[in-house]
């Protein structure tokens, strides 16, 4: 295995890790059991658990981006692009991108008032997702799809928050219920309100 | 201090640090520095960090609890006592129960896939409050104030779902707009659809 792919398969193993059991219950010795590398096989790589944790970061919201991207690749009109982010987020009960969960809503309640790096690596990532509802929005507006009052951010907020809450309180009672709750119930708004 | 005023010390002031830093982000040199207490006087009181973030826990449920009784206590109607639980959410942000934002939500979060005690705990609460607005509901249906159509399980899901992950939201971002918006769409759905 070549330097480069090492690296790779720590930040893969890591990020798994940290979506799992939170940046301050993983350790650097989970991380050598869980890729059966040394201490300084892993120091060879990252300074510190703290880059390795940012680079996790980044790793995981590729996947989550990734993900996102593939489902929308068939969808043209902004509502159906609206509700095909939505069905997508009903994969992080089952298959998530990382295990765990979502690594934007695990890493925002971790970092939040703990770890300001992280907190800023989650802020951007929560922003990404944001930012392309409501770019979906506008363009839905733009070509007359959507309703020209809905307000963009107004409507990202309220789909966001429902369902990172629905994901926590799926994960919590390991049932989907409460995610194809959320969903239906977003689906109508967003029918019926935009 | 009397030995159940120092344990009641321990408790208080850990419960803001469990829920502020987290479960694994806290140590109990944290618990020493923040209560001026050396490790014999922790370890007196609780057996190991476990028992106390249990205990801890329970604290901070309490608290919430309080609160939101607190709130419901003038409020007779069920759309009333549901707007009331709703608005008493935006204190979350500025005033909560207790420092670090909600229990309920944080350790949920760190606990669904690392720490199957507390994650008992969290789920406890979190039926605690589900069936609080579950009652709510039927009580209102019971009485004619709310639509005999409603199904109390699937509108506790929305609102806690969609509350909590503003709360997320609200605290990544430092901004109470997103709780706002989040408990204005709420309000709109209980209004319009129970």
């Amino acid at each position: 295995m070549s330097s480069q792919e090492t690296k790779a398969k720590i930040i893969k193993i890591s990020a798994e890790l940290f979506n799992t059991k939170g940046y301050f219950g993983t350790s650097i010795s989970d991380v050598m059991k869980a890729t059966g590398l040394k201490k300084g096989g892993i120091y060879n790589h990252f300074q510190s658990k703290e880059e390795l944790a940012l680079a996790a970061f980044d790793y995981a919201f590729q996947q989550v981006s990734k993900r996102t991207l593939k489902v929308l690749k068939k969808k043209t009109s902004a509502k159906d692009r609206l509700l095909a982010i939505l069905t997508n987020f009903l994969s992080y009960i089952d298959d998530p991108p990382v295990t765990g969960g979502c690594p934007i809503l695990n890493t925002a309640i971790e970092s939040d008032d703990a770890h300001p790096a992280l907190q800023k690596k989650a802020l951007a990532a929560m922003d990404s997702l944001c930012n392309l509802i409501c770019r979906i929005i506008a363009k839905g507006i733009a070509k007359g799809e959507i309703n020209p009052n809905t307000n963009p951010d107004e409507v990202a907020s309220i789909i966001v928050c429902t369902v990172e809450g629905a994901i926590m309180m799926s994960k919590l009672y390991r049932d989907p219920i409460h995610l194809n709750r959320a969903i239906k119930h977003l689906s109508q708004y967003i029918e019926t309100n935009l």
